[in-house]
């Protein structure tokens, strides 16, 4: 088990990583612990979670909406849960995402830490305080920014991943190395997806690196005042078109990376727009997918990063060089016509 | 308009008294404001929400839960408030904690206000950041802390307030003065209830003092680790009976008064239980009820100010001089059975 801690404006978060699940009861105290989880990752690792107080929610991005929260804080409730609980989240980002916003309203705010089960999770969804549950169509438009005291990883999970998921975790992966890291862009470049999905110690690594890219960016704009907003290259779009057309996380992200891309091009004199289109598709991501600018329009109307009339658009300059760019929605209504 | 601030922590509070509500608009933009109410405050002052995006709730306590929050949120969406968005609570504390709720989870937080139009909220409920909503008979068990960024004070709105409302407003001051301002306590007992509530400028100073001895306590201790506590001075059996009676909270509250002070006669050989029980009485709150000690420490073993098997229970040493005891629950129930 390798311990880094990362401090985030008062708040101290420790990361353990190359760690068991079993290690976890070293980490907090058992009786007033309690576990959040999905049926999915239940039925897949029924017996690590004997001996620990469990609540398991329905999977899937559908049920991340505030009838899972009652329905989690009425257990909590049953189960006596008081203000020096600890509430673990043991799953993907949907997981992660509901037990954070659950540990942050309830009884006005317990400690909580989280095991992230999925490559998305381990590299993305689980770091960075951001929670929250959707409503309709829009994503997370109900959350806070709280910081969990700690992330265990345990690589084992990812065992039994479907490859989707493995899809899902290379396209946060990209971006960070889009916006931030053309050394591990080059590394991506030249990896074959297949051995590295076997090859624990350079997963390990990579992992490693991606919380520390995105740490790096958390520590010094929590709040998502100016450099954090880089983290959301290829989530305009992808925001957009995920729900509204059922895509995974990962899909509408790759799309949104593309577009973005292509964006870049034009607005920016981006010259890698394809080698990004390459990059994505040789780990199994879609790049294009057609899709109703109207719909696309009136959902960036509630995006959280709309203000007023412009939205805050992550470009390119160069690969590892993301910046934000103020697009007021009728050219970008423009644009995505011409491209799509 | 005499203004005032606080700061807490890393933010600046504005307190605005002696305002009228017709100059909310010098503090706000109108355009990106939301202003939230219930269907009493809005029909009683209709004219004056005029030119205001307004959402109404339904009035009263047991509209303050998850089901009014999604209420709130879809008109939220509905009428395109983004992140510059200000939601400001015009009512009683149901509508600013649920306000505060509301903004603090709302994109992940946007700015909000008060115009607290009851005593009660004037003097406790809308100050401090405490926020929330109940489930079943558990008071503000989902919530947050978080500061509103400004408080307008406009007494006229109490020219239309109900005996009963007045009775609430009270029951908070003499608790304050109980905890932290002996010469409070004597003026209460001095004063004619009566003329106190129509001289508008005894009772705008009363008001401010009120304000001034909460914040003094919140500036050190916003998230209640330590001397905040003393503020749930009558909460501990107040909120217990609250809800499972159906009492109004400054009557719950007084009762709470009344037997914490027996309880500190008991174990502190606190000596004025009588004075404190003459003064409530003076100003129209009840000081005895008949319980049901079991239903009570039902209620207690899921009260927030629990930790595993005690209570930090908030006992007086002398008038003005508030203290925090652990009591472990077994003993608490044998002393309500020897009191009630």
């Amino acid at each position: 088990m390798l311990q880094k801690s990362v401090q985030v404006n008062q708040n101290k978060i420790n990361f353990y990583f190359n760690a068991s699940f079993k290690q976890l009861k070293q980490l907090v105290n058992v009786q007033s612990t309690f576990i959040i989880t999905d049926a999915n990752v239940y039925a897949l690792h029924k017996s690590a979670f004997k001996n620990w107080k469990t609540i398991v929610i329905a999977a899937g991005e559908s049920n991340k909406n505030l009838a899972t929260v009652q329905l989690i804080i009425e257990q909590l409730i049953e189960l006596k849960a008081d203000r020096t609980a600890t509430i673990i989240g043991v799953g993907g980002g949907v997981v992660t995402d509901i037990t954070g916003f659950v540990a942050s309203i309830y009884m006005r705010g317990v400690a909580f830490g989280f095991v992230p089960t999925t490559l998305l999770a381990m590299v993305d969804a689980s770091i960075g305080g951001k929670n929250g549950v959707d409503w309709n169509l829009y994503k997370n438009i109900i959350g806070t920014i709280r910081q969990p005291s700690f992330l265990l990883y345990d690589t084992t999970f990812l065992n039994t991943l479907p490859e989707l998921e493995w899809q899902n975790g290379f396209a946060e992966i990209i971006k960070h190395a889009c916006i931030k890291n053309a050394a591990m862009f080059t590394m991506l470049e030249k990896v074959n997806p297949a051995a590295l999905k076997k090859n624990k110690l350079q997963l390990n690594q990579l992992i490693q690196k991606n919380v520390q890219i995105k740490m790096a960016v958390v520590k010094n704009d929590e709040n998502e005042k100016g450099e954090r907003k880089l983290l959301n290259f290829g989530h305009t779009l992808g925001h957009a078109i995920e729900n509204e057309y059922g895509l995974s996380h990962g899909h509408a992200v790759a799309v949104g990376v593309h577009y973005a891309a292509l964006l870049s091009q034009q607005i920016l004199g981006f010259k890698k727009a394809e080698a990004v289109s390459n990059l994505l598709t040789k780990f199994g991501l879609p790049t294009t997918f057609s899709f109703n600018t109207e719909k696309v329009m009136q959902m960036l109307q509630m995006d959280k990063k709309r203000q007023q009339a412009e939205v805050h658009y992550i470009l390119l300059e160069k690969i590892g060089k993301g910046v934000i760019l103020p697009i007021p929605l009728k050219d970008l209504e423009k644009m995505y016509t011409q491209l799509s």
